[in-house]
Parts: C-alpha cells; structure tokens; sequence
C-alpha cells in the first residue's frame, strides 16, 4: 500500500465557513473518520485523504466551491462514483474532494430527438432505466455502469463491451456544462452533433478532471434493437479465437460486442461462479453479440457460425432470450470478481493493441508472465484490441505491488512497441502518467499542457494526474514544459 | 462584388528569398496575373489577392515556411482545392497562401486495419479509388468529392449525404501530424481510435487552418456494404416528406442517407438535367439510400415502403444496379448546378435543425423568402437536418448581394431559435463569423479564442476566421478577449 504523506501547513477555518455558507454544514465532510471513504477510488493501491469533503447540488454550488478554491489557491479533485481503475479521482495532498453524488437529477429527456440532460453523479444505468420504456437506451457500458456514474465517465472516457460497435462516451456525449477550474461557467457542444468552432466537448471528455467539472451533460440515447443474439464458441488455442476476431472484422460484421476469455479465466469463473457454459478445456472462447433487426441478426448469425468453425471452433452456442444471453454473458461480467477469490489480489491492466497483433502480443504476455514470476489471466474485448491482463499477486508480501507495477508497466510498452496504446477505456489517472512519454513526444505532451492552462490555469484542478512529474516519473518528466506549470509539481 | 483593398507596406524580397531557397522558384508564386485564381474559394462573393503563394511538398517544408511567416510577422492562409463554402481559405490582407496541391501522395494503405495515411492534397476521392478494389471506402462524402481535399476537408469538418449514418470528418480522422503556427511539428492522435490525454485531433478537425496546417492525415476505411439500393419516393406535401423522415429514422432505421428536395428544386433539375425519374407535380422528393447486408437491405426496403404509403407517398421507385442509382441520385447531384443555370446567381445556405422542426423552419423560410423577395430552392441532407436553402439573385444588380446576405443571416437566425446550428458541414470560415455570437456566449467564444493561441499565438494562422471581429462584426465582438488577440484585428 503505497500511502502518500500529508502535511497540511494551512489554516482551513475561513475555507470551511465559506463551504458552509455555500452548502450548509451537511455539504460538508471534514471529520477524519468519514473522509476515510474518500481516501481512493477503484485503484486501491494508492490513497490520500482529502482535506475536507464538498457535495454541491447544483452547478451554482460548484462554481462557488471552486471560486473558494481558487481565491486560497487549494487544489480541487472532482469524484463520481469512485469506481475509476487509474486513481483519476484519487485525492491530492491538502485537497478539496468535489463529489457528485447528490448531483443526481435527470434534468431533461428529449425522446423525439434522442437526447437526455444529466448531472454528473446520475449512475450510467439510470440513463438506459429512465429511456427503456420507451425502446431507447444509452449505449456505453463500462462493466461497472450499476454503480458508476455519467461525470465518471466524460472524466475517463469510459467504454464497455458495446463500444466495439458503438464507440467509447465520447461518441455519445453531445454538450456539456463546465466549471473552469477558475469558476467559470462555459457551456460546450449542445444538443445538435456537430457544431462550429472548436470542438472543445471532446476534448473535456477524457480529461480527467484537470480541466474543471462537468455539472450538466447532454447524452446521445439509441433505439433499442430488434433483436440481440449472444454466440459463444470454444477454441482449442487462442490464435484461432484471434483469427476468428479478425475474419468476423474482416467480413464486414460489427458485432455489438466480441469479448475472448483464456484456459485460466474460464476455469477461475467456473471455479467461482459456476456457469457449467464455458468449456474448462478450450483454450478460448469468444463471447460474440448480434444485434439489429431479425433477418440482419439471422444472417449474421449463419456468417459468424461459418467464420468460428473454419476456424476450428468446437461447440457454439446461441442464445436469444435475456434470460439464457444472461446466463452466456454471467461469467464473463463475473471475471474479475473472480480473480478476487482465486487470488488474494489483482491488478488489472487496461491496453490497446491493433486487433492485428492479437496472437503475438498474448504470446509475449505469456512470456513476460514467466519473466516476472505471476500469473497473468486475461480477459478483453477482442474486437477492438482492447486488453485486460489481470495479473494475480499477494499484496500481503510487501514489496509485491512495485513488482506487479514493472510486470503491468512492460505490458504496456509492449502495447506500445506493436503500434497501440497505454489505455483503452481506464484513463492514465495517477496510475499511467508516467507511461505517457512512451507514447506522446515532449512536443505532445507540452501541447496538451498548454491546453490545459486554458482552462486549468493555475493547475488546481486535478494535480498531477495524467502527465508525467519530476517527483513520480524521474528526470524525463522535466522536459514537458516545467516553467510554465509550477503547480504540477506539488503532487 | 466585395473586394477588400490591400495596401502593402512590407518589404518581401527577403521573404521571397526564403520561400525560393525552401522550395525552389517554381514553388514559389509571385506574379499578379498567377496569383489571381487564388483570390477566393467557393465563396466567390468575396476577393482578396494574397501576396504570394506557396506549394510545398513535405510537413519539412511548410514548417520551414511557417517559421518564416512567423518570424518576419506575416499572416498565412493555408488552402487545399480551393472549392469551400465558407471562405475558409480565402487570403487575408497581405498574406502567405500555402497551397497544398503539390502534397498529394497517399503515404500507407493498411488494410487489415482499415487506415489510409495521406497527404492533405490528396483528393478526396481517390481515397476510395486507392482501396475500393479490395472492398473498402472513404465514407465522408462532400457534393465536391470529386475534386475537394482530403486537408480541406479536415479544416472544415466536412459532411455529405452518407454522413447520416456514418458521420461526419472528424469521425474518420484518427491521427493528425500539424505543424502549428509557430513552425513546430506536433502528432496528434495515431492509427488507434481512443488515444489517452486530450482528443486534440478532435479540436484540430473543423478548425478551419486557424490552429496550423495538417500535413499527414489518418482516414479509417469502411467495408463496401454488400447491397446499396436508393429509393425515390414522392409527396403531395412536404409536410408529408419531413414526417416520413422522422418516422424512418423513429422506426430506428438509419439509412445511409436520406435527401429532401422541395417542388421548385425538382422542376429546375428536370429543366436543366432532364433525369425523367423526378415528377414535376411533386411538392417533395426523398431520395433513400438503404445500404447492408442483402437481407437488411430487402427488409428495411420494405419498412420503409411502408411508412412512405403511410404518409401518402404516390410513386416509389427502387434502384439497386449502380447504374440505375446513379440515375436517381442524378437530379440531387445536379441540384446547385441547376439553380446556376436558372438564376444568374445563387447563394448556398447551409444550416442545421432538430429534425423534429422540420415543418415549421420549412414554412418560415417560405415566409422569409416572401419578406425578402427571393426565390429560396431547398435541397437538404433531411435526415439530420442539415439544411440547403439556396437563394436565387441577380449579381449584377448592385446592393443585391447584401440583401441575399441579410435574407441568408435571417435562416440562420432561424435555424439557432429553434435550437439548431448555424453550420452544417461548410464551417464558418470568412462568411458566418459574424453570426458566431447568435449560438455562443462571449465566455463559450472566449475559450475557444484561447485554446486558438495555444497554437496559434500571435494569431498568425488563418486570423479573422470563424470568430466575429470588431472592424467586421461590428461593437459586439469586442466582448471577446480583444486584449488577447490584437492580430485578430489586422483583417
């Protein structure tokens, strides 16, 4: 457990007034004990408590909070659900926690256009709830999306299983009111796709909380589909479920989702969960979902089956109903949770390689899992590349973290190295930055940086979070226009 | 006519001298006569001659350029084919016109993951002409594709029929090698679809060359759909048509693209192209492109029958051989071709609206046309309610211009009342900047203005472009930023 020292020197009584004035004393944590809760988020490798705890209801409040911030010049961290995997929403030293959970109305839904307003702390699934009824839904899924919430997710730009289809939040979210980090209410996008100017809603979207906070969040809501098929094929390697991928890509056929789990996932959910679906001998199997009219998911169907047998697939199943595509689907969604039982830890690692490179990058994996001694599950979504190695130690044996970090750390230079990336939908946070000079130059970075001041301008919003810094990353860090962001080295 | 006068006091011969030992003389443009056919783009309404024109061939040589430009303090104007709508790459005063005809090579064709890499001179059909043998296509699609650039395209976030279902540029566009304007080359984005950090390849799309020039573009490619068939269906009513549409896309069909034109559009194609497939009587056509599998194309084909004859469509007629498409698509292709030879001008709008506003933009438009006293044709991509209102005039009366303009400044007030937008798919460029204030607060606008000098800091790159400025638009625009941007002024 890697715990941050704290050493407040600053007088917060005429901070906590104003907090109080804005919010009334019940917005306001500052107790130790109930600001344990907010010590991290989802990567639990890392903690900080907070200085004090603010829970505003409106984008009023927000702006108030963050004038207050930026009068004393404390840093602020904005928190949704907490259920990020890169410590986006970990606090920094001495800092204001601006959480959203009361920001939790669904301001607006607009069905004969497809859109639907939310505050940030409305969870992902009240979206699709609120909508169904009507034969829509909100198509990003982050696995997570029963408890995570839509600000989490603008921060993190977070995808799921049906983003191969559908694309990440970005492609879903149209407009946004911000809070600067000088308190400034500036409204991007708006409920039309594509508007002139920049287009600075998709640059907030992925920003992690250093650009300020999103308040109101305008949403892109799909019909539902005709018909959703869910196929699961057993492989007896995995360089066949991965030339299955390509050949189904190839093909022209997008499914709604195409996830691959290997020998040692399947056997660890069946070991917890007990599907009695997934084969505990194949090498892999592709969990594959149709969806679209009848006649569309029928074909399809017929191609996919075709593709999953030329290449060798044994059995394949097909399940239409919700209740038997649940059952498809329940140790896939369990995968994690079952790494947790068979293992008194897991890290889990979020890359993106070109689908191309599938075969060679698992073997590498493989290799680099024999290097470093631990076991290395992986589950992923197949059809865009998008890996999630999950490597199992036991945190209980000190030092193993930092080992488990270089083993997670060579995985992601090896994405790198194949042509791909050091994130696929957990966002850099506090976990990562020290990995983006692997994939951006001095010049890139400094140009994001730069960027940032304009709405960051004295980096209190979200220190240290996505860019490298001298005192985490070491020496390379200092190239990335140190002069000009003399805060981001507090953290 | 509106020539703007330009009264240089520089010295250019030791610019001229520069320019000739970066790209040798033949790259360099100087003579008046020459550098005529440079002074507008497809925004014929507006002149101005640029000092001298520039064809480099690499990112090496523009940066070279650039850095010239910015340490002697001259604006550069970048232009592609030259065939925006806008004004985008018209010249400013005394400018540099950096012409990137000559950066015409497609640099990689990676098939297994669809990504073509090009130059920004590249036409934006060849793209598909380069990969459509093996099954694949370019989807963004402009009337102009034939003979506009890819780089254009970029700057201007371009659209076309197909983008209903495909969206638009910025959709298509993964990775962006900029030189900015201070001469230093910058990579934004790369081959894979969601990059960590910000999306800067999102703002750098549709900046209209304010932010730099993109000299290596990233296209993703799309698989040929198996089965293309386009449908006319036509209508005693346009009120019928704009509900069909509605109903279409309520159905949760999306077709590839979905066009409306109005009775007096149909007459003037059947009196300059003669399709015969258009019926003169109509008070609407639709023109539906259904594209997929066989069996989705031959199911939706039949839905979408259905709610045709649902709103009292008379006649469908249904077309699948290339040929035959092609027939019917001839008429809507022709349409601004058609309007030139009926009226000795005409001015193209392009607006956008909420579908659902359809009927009502479409009556008040025929209210304005009255009030003013201008034919107005429409010819619209109905399905995401970008709209085409083309306004017939006489050029040569003077004053006519500006009374178009006013009538053309009126539907798109009316278009943002109704919560749409004030740019389709053309930008804003030279032509709507002054309208900028009708859609985005002076905050919305000042933070665009400098995430602008993040790469553009003396405001060198394209100035006077997309933002309103005070000499132009008059005391309004001095709300933003002015102390910020004072080369903002200078056009």
């Amino acid at each position: 457990m890697l715990t941050l020292e704290t050493s407040s020197q600053r007088d917060w009584t005429p901070i906590l007034q104003e907090f109080d004035a804005i919010l009334g004393e019940s917005g306001v944590i500052r107790r130790k004990e109930e600001l344990l809760v907010y010590e991290c988020d989802g990567l639990t490798s890392y903690k900080q408590r907070p200085a004090v705890v603010v829970l505003p209801r409106t984008t009023e409040q927000v702006a108030q909070v963050i004038r207050v911030c930026d009068r004393h010049q404390v840093p602020f961290v904005a928190r949704g659900a907490g259920t990020g995997l890169s410590g986006g929403a970990l606090p920094v030293e001495d800092c204001v926690l601006i959480v959203t959970a009361r920001m939790n109305q669904i301001l607006d839904i607009d069905l004969e256009n497809q859109r639907v307003v939310v505050q940030p702390g409305v969870i992902n699934n009240w979206v699709t709830q609120a909508v169904s009824g009507a034969g829509f839904y909100y198509a990003p899924d982050p696995s997570s999306q029963i408890i995570c919430s839509i600000g989490g997710n603008v921060a993190e730009n977070s995808g799921g299983v049906h983003c191969l289809k559908y694309g990440v939040t970005v492609n879903h979210v149209l407009g946004l009111k911000v809070v600067t980090a000088t308190g400034e209410i500036v409204d991007l996008g708006s409920k039309i796709p594509e508007m002139p100017g920049y287009d600075l809603t998709g640059i907030f979207v992925g920003s992690e909380g250093t650009l300020g906070i999103a308040t109101e969040i305008t949403l892109r809501i799909l019909k539902a589909p005709e018909t959703i098929r869910v196929l699961l094929a057993d492989f007896s390697s995995v360089e066949a479920a991965g030339q299955t991928v390509s050949d189904i890509i190839s093909a022209g056929i997008i499914p709604g989702g195409m996830e691959m789990m290997d020998n040692f996932s399947i056997n660890a959910v069946e070991d917890v969960v007990g599907t009695n679906c997934y084969p505990r001998d194949a090498e892999a199997i592709l969990l594959i979902e149709l969806d679209g009219s009848e006649v569309e998911v029928d074909t399809n169907t017929q191609r996919v089956e075709a593709l999953c047998r030329q290449n060798g697939a044994r059995n394949i199943t097909a399940a239409s109903d919700p209740q038997e595509r649940l059952t498809l689907w329940k140790g896939r969604k369990a995968a994690f949770a079952a790494m947790g039982r068979i293992s008194p830890d897991y890290y889990v690692q979020d890359g993106v390689i070109p689908r191309t490179k599938l075969q060679y990058v698992l073997q590498e994996i493989e290799a680099l899992s024999q290097k470093h001694g631990y076991r290395v599950a992986n589950v992923f979504h197949a059809g865009d590349g998008n890996l999630h190695p999950l490597i199992l130690y036991n945190n209980a044996i000190p030092g193993e973290l930092e080992k488990v970090e270089d083993l997670g750390g060579d995985i992601l230079k090896l994405c790198v190295k194949v042509g791909g990336s050091i994130s696929g939908e957990h966002g850099i946070g506090a976990d990562k930055r020290c990995y983006m000079p692997e994939m951006f130059s001095a010049a890139d970075l400094e140009t994001m940086q730069y960027v940032r001041q304009v709405f960051n301008p004295k980096g209190l919003a979200n220190p240290g979070k996505i860019f490298p810094t001298p005192k985490t990353c070491g020496e390379a860090a200092r190239a990335i226009a140190p002069s000009a962001f003399p805060t981001l080295e507090r953290f």
